[in-house]
């Protein structure tokens, strides 16, 4: 276990079985030095604002943070070769009256900060959506750095 | 024609005249190696799960990356400079209820693993909007890479 | 004042007092020589189509560049740094039957044009959804490209 996977588990959390996409994508593609992510949806369902509360949709967006992490390391072999979060998006299933979508984007960005350190601040863009794929309460996508091989 | 337009023409498939912009902006920017393309909406109009099948909003998803491809070769001249597919971001026009949004996609997805090959393997983020410009059924944005020259 | 600075006062513009994130995010993170510039809600709360008209919407989406520009400026500290816009995503909140996304993003892509010139012109996306954090009526975000230092 490198040194990310070791905060992580001081935080009480742990990288689940890597995902496989449900579609004909790959879970990231490496650019140069740039990682995309393929966007993610939660294993948690449902409505944020109607069917779910905010605390719930939290937890929703940190679940599907630990599907991406699992399924980089998978892909990349370590997570301790990124060394920069650029870009996260987070779109939430959203009530038609529900306002606070960075609130619950937060609940990705508080643990990539947590485990990155300053290297994990991040540009972010959190936007509300009508209808998610599986009918998920949150999806997000994200842009990551590597070091230079 | 280049070896992307004859594959192409093998599967039947053969890129529309380019359209212009809709808009204040350019159909795609080259930034060093990194090609960002603007979004395309599909000429198929209408609400997927309600107006549309997923069969017909299939079509539409490969519409538009038609589309897309005939701009791109328009701005750069050959589509064999492009050496890989780096992202895809769909969204797909959802009735409340429609939950597919992967499968709707991969109308793009597949075509693209056609002709590009291992090179055409992308990250992808699939998600489902109320509205779309013009009341399309599919808008598809993608970052592609370029060979250095 | 930088010359793009210049520019803005020349059109009558100035940058607002730079807004800090409302949840655990940076307004914009540089990565090489890439600026990833976080989602920017516009001061203007309401439905494009419903509760507001596209001249209004459009103000939306200036009043989000000029806040996106103010904040690029504190992060970075002189505009002129910035040789190119390379992407725009936009979104828009939208009445259910709106359809005229790019001409409310225009409000935002105009004003780039005028200030940056040439290098202004950018890859966009414009894309409508039910609902944005605070009601908003318009989002942006945006990908910039910076001088080698």
């Amino acid at each position: 276990m490198g040194q990310l996977e070791d905060k992580l588990s001081d935080l009480g959390e742990s990288l689940p079985e890597p995902k496989k996409p449900v579609a004909n994508y790959v879970g990231c593609k490496r650019s140069g030095d740039t990682l995309y992510v393929s966007g993610r949806v939660s294993a948690i369902r449902g409505e944020v604002g109607s069917e779910l509360t905010v605390a719930e949709a939290q937890l929703a967006a940190k679940g599907a943070l630990l599907d991406i992490l699992a399924i980089v390391k998978d892909e990349i072999g370590d997570l301790d070769k990124i060394i920069s979060v650029d870009k996260v998006v987070g779109f939430v299933r959203s009530a038609p009256s529900f306002t606070e979508q960075p609130i619950v984007i937060d609940g990705a960005s508080d643990l990539l900060i947590s485990i990155f350190g300053e290297n994990g601040r991040h540009a972010r863009t959190a936007t509300g959506v009508a209808q998610l794929p599986f009918g998920a309460a949150v999806q997000l996508d994200m842009i990551l750095r590597m070091a230079q091989e």
